[in-house]
């Protein structure tokens, strides 16, 4: 069994403005730092290394929980860290589903032998608080599971009301921040969060492959008191914590390298400061909206829900979505997002994560798309520019 | 929750010999592959990086197998998949278990519910296929699984006779090859392996967090035809399969540089030809060997039966494990491990992989063990150096 070498050419994808529903683009400081020679997993300077991971995590999930570490996987590695440590079989568990993230979460609940107790809304719209306490009256749930920032949609969950669903039914409250995790308010604590996970390569823009989690105090009783094992061994959290608490008993070979760049997107993300980066991403979320409404496009999801860093726009009649996002990535070099599950074809995930929310990718994405979709035959509005422009207050 | 930004530096961990268990040294052209650009998931570019990545893996595996691929965790993640992919709750499954690794997949298979018939042998020794024979006399176990190169005591375990044990009793055969793929012979096709995985920072000599894994046919027939669905979403195959093959459909976002890296690294390996990179790894253990014995120590496994990748050193007595391991690593910057579980305090694990399997490191290690047991009080014989370097034939 041979090969011929001479067919692989040196990496060289050539440089995107990553606009889809993740990964966002990667600061050159992240890069850098992942590239600092490899240590072993048990190396004094590692060591340190973990655990300014975790204070600087703890920071970004506004939190106090020991347990609060990268996963070694991607944000669905995160999922199923939360669900396979906290739902045994036989278990009721509440998940609400309005989107293509929150059926996974059913999925796996299923998986693991959970007793599924399904909300469901509209895919482009939130979860009503009301139906979920219907949903769980005269039951007591292990779990009450909802996504915050639902990728598939660009639907906004506010958290409060189902915290205290969750908390009066006596079930631990777990949320899915993968696209909101570093560009909007996530305070675990504060809001009774009991269990979150979230992705390095969305609004935290450090490239994929590690999956933020913390676990409260709560959590870690329900965890510690399981009647069986964790199903998976590699995501078991109860062997993990050894390793990045005090023991440091080994469990798997970190992603070292991995977990270098994951501490410096953290430590811009505290250098620029929580809240004024969470101001950004809702200011350029304003321009780039009122550039697409200018346009004469139309958001799917209704103001009041819609998030900033996942922005979904109605593809118009008779407009074909793939030569539409073939253009955009060939010509402009711009990446964005189709839809998925029912709603293929019928939307654009436009994201405005991280180190991409700049306003140079607002206008230079508008502009594009203006031009593609007038070289596709399709009248467009003019003044995008000057809406979103007037949003950030001048030129 | 604040937090003092001005605590962290920036990431500096030096430099140092990778000559524990894994991580091994990076080559600088692997960093620099993995410091790309990074792209979409769906991004052409990285599709061609996706299939370019699978022929090297097949090459490296020596396997025609579709299933080939680099999972999106570290090695246990690898063991975890074959697995619960593979194993049913209720199915027996043979597992041979002679270190660390081996107890490890018996732990796997109890918590997916597997009936496990466990065949132990002495760590530090290579398991006997006719104990194995024995264990599955009147039996029909699903899989039997054998760890290739037991990265825990430095054993090589022989494959072939275990094959038709398991291919007998109708069993798949599942090959834990961690430590010796990229560094041994591991013909897949050709020796009769239905599953095999490994991780990225041994042999590979790519930074830690990829499992490779390879299914033959019959371990696909096995998971197409299994009763229920893998109780893991994260690592089921037969949807992950769907977006490394054809259909590309979105199951999790792979971590796009680590495949970069792990591409470069294939890369290097195929340049350098894989009998002459096996023909390397046996020479700078067969120098080591002669040095370490030189000195008067001892290895703890017999000589028919040791890893040219993984050389494990009983320690002498009367000498501070921690204290030579800190003096290597502070003084000279070498990294080897302890030993686990029952072993610890009692050998010392040097890993001779991939890009650190070189004869500088080989003399530099040498030199300065011998330099740091002097300094312990430990009367050692000289003429480690010398017998080293007669092994390579000059100097």
């Amino acid at each position: 069994m041979d090969i011929d070498i001479h067919k692989f050419k040196d990496i060289d994808p050539g440089e995107r403005v990553l606009m889809g529903p993740g990964p966002s683009n990667v600061p050159p400081r992240v890069i850098q730092a992942m590239s600092a020679p490899c240590v072993g997993y048990l190396d004094p300077y590692f060591l340190s290394v973990m655990d300014e991971t975790q204070s600087l995590l703890r920071f970004l999930f506004q939190t106090q929980n020991p347990l609060t570490i990268p996963v070694s996987g991607t944000g669905t590695a995160g999922m199923e860290t939360c669900l396979a440590n906290l739902v045994e079989p036989g278990e009721e568990v509440v998940v609400c589903v309005n989107g293509f993230f929150g059926s996974r979460m059913a999925d796996i609940v299923r998986r693991l032998g959970g007793q599924l107790i399904r909300v469901d809304a509209d895919w482009g719209r939130a979860i009503d608080p009301e139906v979920v306490q219907k949903a769980v009256q005269g039951r007591s749930p292990k779990l009450l599971a909802v996504v915050h920032a639902e990728t598939s949609t660009g639907v906004r969950q506010p958290l409060e009301e189902l915290a205290s669903v969750a908390h009066n039914s006596g079930a631990l409250f777990l949320v899915d921040m993968v696209t909101s995790l570093g560009g909007m308010e996530v305070a675990v604590d504060s809001t009774g969060i009991d269990a979150a996970y979230s992705g390095s390569q969305k609004c935290i823009s450090c490239p994929p492959g590690l999956a933020p989690i913390s676990f409260s105090p709560a959590a870690m009783k329900a965890l510690e008191s399981r009647n069986g094992p964790v199903p998976s061994f590699y995501l078991d959290m109860s062997m993990v914590r050894s390793y990045w608490g005090a023991e440091r008993k080994y469990h798997h070979t970190a992603p070292i390298n991995m977990i270098y760049a994951l501490r410096e997107a953290l430590r811009i993300i505290a250098e620029e400061g929580l809240e004024t980066r969470f101001i950004r991403h809702q200011l350029n979320h304003r321009a780039l909206v009122a550039g697409i409404e200018a346009m004469g496009l139309v958001m799917l999801v209704p103001e009041p829900e819609r998030l900033p860093t996942l922005n979904a726009i109605r593809i118009p009649e008779g407009v074909d979505d793939t030569r539409v996002r073939k253009a955009l990535l060939d010509d402009f070099g711009i990446e964005i997002g189709g839809g998925l599950g029912d709603l293929r074809g019928k939307i654009w995930r436009v994201g405005l994560m991280g180190h991409t929310c700049r306003r140079k990718n607002v206008l230079m994405f508008l502009s594009a798309l203006e031009t593609v979709l007038k070289s596709e035959g399709i009248k467009v509005k003019t003044g995008a520019i000057e809406a979103a422009s007037a949003v950030y207050g001048g030129t």
